[in-house]
């Protein structure tokens, strides 16, 4: 069963994630059959390998990362991948796979760039 | 005249800020009328100040701040306003506005859940 994790970096103030809720919410309505879980790399739980599990639990045997950041820095290229192994290890029966990060999308981007379209 | 600044964060990875390059691209081609200049919060140059000269030389009287961030967390909450304010000061003649983060854009969220869907 395929199952999707949105990862995002994590922030000390909570409402930081309240986009994330809303992209999970979002996605729950339009994919009611794919189960979403929420990641984050520091500062917010739950962790990558806390998501992992519960989507394992409720069936998952691969699971899409997508990474909600718009820059591939130091995060993604060297961080991300040490993770994303590390919790393969884990739970070696799961497929685990991972997407670009979504600021490597021409539609996000363009998206934002309506936005700022909106906004002059 | 009315420009644009897109603001991110800015990271230690120059990679990082490959999206906000391509965004500025993007909207050289679609808005040839209307400079656009990036700005960073933090680790990577312009700083907002920096960025906002620059324009006020080429003549902007009218600048709107996008902040390229997913959530409102404490630096859009709290250092961002501080921010602006400090640049307001400096350039009295100059009308700064901010719009939300664009994670808070009902397209930009959906933008990225199109991308998810893709990739299951």
């Amino acid at each position: 069963m395929k199952s999707l994790i949105l990862f995002g970096h994590g922030a000390r103030d909570s409402r930081w994630r309240e986009p994330f809720d809303r992209l999970a919410s979002l996605w729950k309505v339009q994919h009611p059959d794919v189960r979403v879980e929420l990641a984050f790399l520091e500062m917010m739980q739950p962790s990558l390998a806390e998501a992992i599990t519960s989507l394992v639990n409720s069936g998952a045997t691969d699971i899409v990362v997508v990474p909600v950041f718009f820059g591939q820095g130091g995060h993604l290229r060297n961080d991300f991948p040490v993770l994303l192994e590390s919790c393969q290890r884990e739970f070696p029966t799961v497929h685990l796979s991972a997407t670009p990060a979504v600021g490597e999308d021409a539609a996000v981007l363009q998206a934002i760039v309506d936005f700022a379209t909106k906004a002059l």
